[in-house]
């Protein structure tokens, strides 16, 4: 079976815990991840870290993948703004596949159109008109997973384990990564 | 008052959500993070995540801080093979500042003889012999905090916070972040 991949963008004010639990985990269930920033890379965090992204975004928006994860922070309101991230997850939903986004960044999945009647979360103090808003900490509908917060990342990069490669490996991966929830 | 310091030793292999989740949160809660890569920068992470240090060790290995703090990953045997980080985490330690370490690093205090009589743990497979090994999430033993591994990098970056800045800090940052534990 070849391997699940699955495009991380990566804004500048990007959530660190977020990005990086979203990409250090898929990576562990065997998905291929690619970090593509939205400008040059590095791409500097909230928190002022530098992450060396793949590529740019520029090389891959119009390539196939199984999934698109959008981690939050400050750089949420840039993936918002950006017409190929918006683009992207609308020909992904289109298509049946995973689209998903934690703690602000499910604002730009609300942009996308992508959450029409779906159920989902975002981080305190953002909108979601479209959507049924729930106040958890993940919630999957569907092929839309969103996340709360950088408190919930691990558990939402794990959901989304379980949707791109199955219930055994996320929990094979919770128990080795001493996962106490 | 002046903010308090930290160095976070960044070693080729280093686990990503440790370290993130370090460096994230100790930023938070207003403590001055010097990133340091043990030789040059940027690091690449056990999950191929190629990061900007701040610095490299050997500018400021001599330098005074309140706190050191070992991310673990398969680099953790680099900073125990280290004798800039034994002697930092030896000399820190004599001075009763906070040294700390998750996952497989707890070893890397154990070589530079810090853990002698405390309560620590360690990611399992890993001994910790002069210490008195506890199985338990995060372990805190007067100046030494002791992690077991990602699934409690965030409770260990919280411990950490308490100890530096004090527990209403680290208890506004949990609200902030939506720590459900």
């Amino acid at each position: 079976m070849q391997a699940m991949n699955a495009l991380v963008p990566l804004a500048e004010g990007f959530e660190e815990i977020e990005a990086m639990t979203i990409i250090d985990v898929l990576r562990r269930a065997g998905v291929d991840v690619t970090v593509a920033a939205l400008g040059k890379s590095p791409v500097t965090g909230a928190h002022d870290v530098a992450v060396s992204a793949d590529t740019e975004l520029d090389a891959v928006h119009e390539r196939s993948f199984d999934a698109v994860v959008l981690p939050g922070g400050p750089g949420a309101k840039r993936l918002c703004d950006d017409e190929r991230v918006k683009k992207l997850a609308q020909r992904l939903a289109a298509e049946g596949k995973l689209v998903a986004a934690v703690c602000a960044a499910p604002i730009a999945l609300e942009a996308a159109g992508v959450l029409r009647g779906k159920r989902a979360t975002v981080f305190p103090g953002n909108a979601l008109p479209s959507a049924e808003l729930v106040e958890e900490g993940v919630v999957v509908d569907g092929n839309v997973i969103t996340g709360r917060g950088p408190g919930v990342a691990l558990e939402f990069a794990l959901a989304l384990v379980e949707k791109l490669v199955g219930r055994a490996k996320r929990d094979e991966l919770a128990r080795a990564m001493l996962v106490t929830t």
